[in-house]
């Protein structure tokens, strides 16, 4: 028997973790799981075959950024996303929201959606729930995500109101916009650091039904204290069999903590941001490859690690073309970072299934603290 | 019965052009053969994988370079440059004669050797015979390179004689310097573009005996046909034995003519350099890929090339990447280009065993005049 796309199934538990299964148009997604940020259809300075290479089964494409180029049109065309970027896995697509409201004068913002300069042409765009899901739906990945406002941090609690009741209205007529029954929406909690707004966001958004629900407006500048927070305010709120979603988060540890609250599904830029900036994740601590200290280490990256940089480089070797600013660099350390995250949800499912979180995340905080 | 590296043995012939094997301390290499220029220790946008992907046996790195970062002494307490990149394959080294004309001011120049402000630091370092083989051998490729002056393009008669001479001179300090009989030594004609000069750099240079003849001094801006014409005029001087090398050749067309003369090795920065300009060399000729023809264009870029970027995707997505300057894009049509080059190899040496060369030729030549 086959589940229709959303069904999610509880595989294990521990506390108030879970291992789960989502099930998607191209097939079941395990999570807990990340997803590596593949804005414009790869992530920077790899290829496919390089995110198959990390065993990572999910990326997240941006919408916006896809409709100004090549066009959503066009990707339609040419077979969809999976087909244009050659990609078998899953695939997520923002629903463009956090990058027009990073780009778009709060005066453009209207009840009818927002008007934004296309960073192409120049041209006015106006980006709205509908547009978004038309674009979503011609895109086709596996998870969409309604439309909504990312309030900016700090942000008054009028305005926070304000802002998260628009984006319950915007979900209502996303939910009506979407066409596609084989891609699962999301609909988007917001509330911002405010947890009796983050009680009600998430209770109405609950009460419209979506199949999966995200936690949005966290990873906005607020500290991880407050992130956290806002994930413990509405995570009571959203039913225990549908999979839940953290936007934008976050370092190993945010992700950790937020599994043993409860969450399934992650997307953040760090892994390959910081790659590109030389910082580097292993098992005993973060390493800054820029250092002279690794001038002449002979080492690999990670001993025992098995993605392409540490198969046949030496730190040495990584160290020299990172200074010399090679391209080549920003591709093999994203490669070991993003190996390292497949490796932590790896980690983390294993862990749920044994009950053994909490030894994890001593793991995990004592390498992020050296 | 094994040979001592530098021993090249004649396969096949047919007209001028030559098949054969040249021993190195990696192992033989099958000439005609190409090099892609390597000159910070890897090709740029591609890793040590990506260069074995493309069927090529050697590449060529720039001594200079690597001396000013990370440093020959680094590199041989690495273990060498092979173990340092991790290349189980064959590698040369230009002797830093190319790029210090290109960066050094005439004054600057003297029978000692060229002084040249270092890119990295900015202090005045002293390059000569000496230390450029000194540099060569900590290095440890299998083909290195006398300390030549690669006179301009345009230069006057008296200023390309003093230079050739100054370079036959250099070659006997280059030869006096070498010390490690595993790295096969090239003595390197020079004459700019005067017949009477090349003749003279070539029987000179053969006088000294080396292992191995370079052609240098081309690919400076002079045209094809001084190029060819050089080329002609020193190839009689050229003992049959030695393998024999034109410096910075060339195009496709440029490569078969040198084969069809006698030529065996080539280096040329072309293939990645048009790639990184999204020119794309097919059998049926040279793609613009940033051209709006190709913008919901299906296929790959040659239908058959077993290339990573051909076996995947389409020219659609290709021309999306590059237009969107990911680096990506340049990895992808880099290793592209060199599989054509390195098929471009091939043929060649099975058009010589079978008496093709004219037939190839001809397909080269539509191919680019397309």
């Amino acid at each position: 028997m086959t589940h229709p796309p959303g069904n999610f199934t509880l595989t294990a538990r521990s506390g108030s973790a879970r291992c789960g299964v989502l099930e998607t148009a191209h097939g079941p997604l395990d999570t807990p799981a990340f997803m590596p940020c593949a804005s414009r259809g790869l992530i920077r300075a790899l290829d496919t075959a390089d995110l198959e290479s990390t065993g990572l089964q999910i990326a997240i494409c941006n919408a916006f950024h896809l409709s100004v180029a090549p066009g959503e049109d066009v990707i339609a065309r040419q077979g969809g996303l999976h087909r244009f970027i050659d990609w078998g896995g899953k695939l997520a697509t923002d629903s463009g929201g956090y990058q027009v409201f990073s780009l778009a004068e709060p005066k453009n913002l209207t009840e009818e959606g927002v008007r934004i300069r296309s960073p192409k042409t120049g041209e006015w765009l106006l980006l709205t729930p509908e547009r978004s899901l038309q674009i979503q739906n011609e895109l086709g990945a596996d998870l969409v995500m309604c439309f909504d406002e990312c309030a900016p941090f700090p942000c008054e609690h009028d305005y926070a109101r304000a802002s998260f009741e628009r984006t319950l209205r915007w979900a209502e007529r996303s939910r009506e916009a979407h066409q596609r029954p084989d891609q699962v929406l999301f609909g988007i909690v917001q509330g911002s650091v405010y947890p009796d707004l983050r009680a009600e966001s998430a209770e109405r958004t609950v009460a419209l039904d979506f199949p999966a629900y995200s936690i949005g407006g966290v990873s906005v500048g607020e500290s991880r204290e407050q992130m956290l927070e806002a994930v413990d305010t509405c995570l009571p709120y959203l039913p225990e069999d549908r999979v839940r979603y953290v936007m934008g988060v976050g370092t190993p540890l945010d992700i950790v903590d937020c599994v043993m609250r409860g969450v399934d599904l992650f997307d953040c830029v760090l892994p390959t941001r910081n790659a590109r900036h030389g910082l580097v994740y292993t098992w005993s601590g973060t390493l800054r490859l820029k250092n002279s200290a690794h001038r002449e280490d002979e080492r690999p990256l990670e001993e025992g690690c098995p993605c392409p940089a540490c198969q046949r480089y030496s730190r040495a070797y990584l160290h020299y073309l990172f200074r010399q600013k090679e391209v080549t660099a920003w591709r093999l350390l994203s490669l070991h970072n993003l190996q390292f995250y497949a490796g932590l949800m790896r980690k983390l499912r294993e862990a749920i299934g044994e009950g053994r979180l909490g030894e994890l995340r001593g793991e995990v905080a004592r390498g992020m603290g050296s």
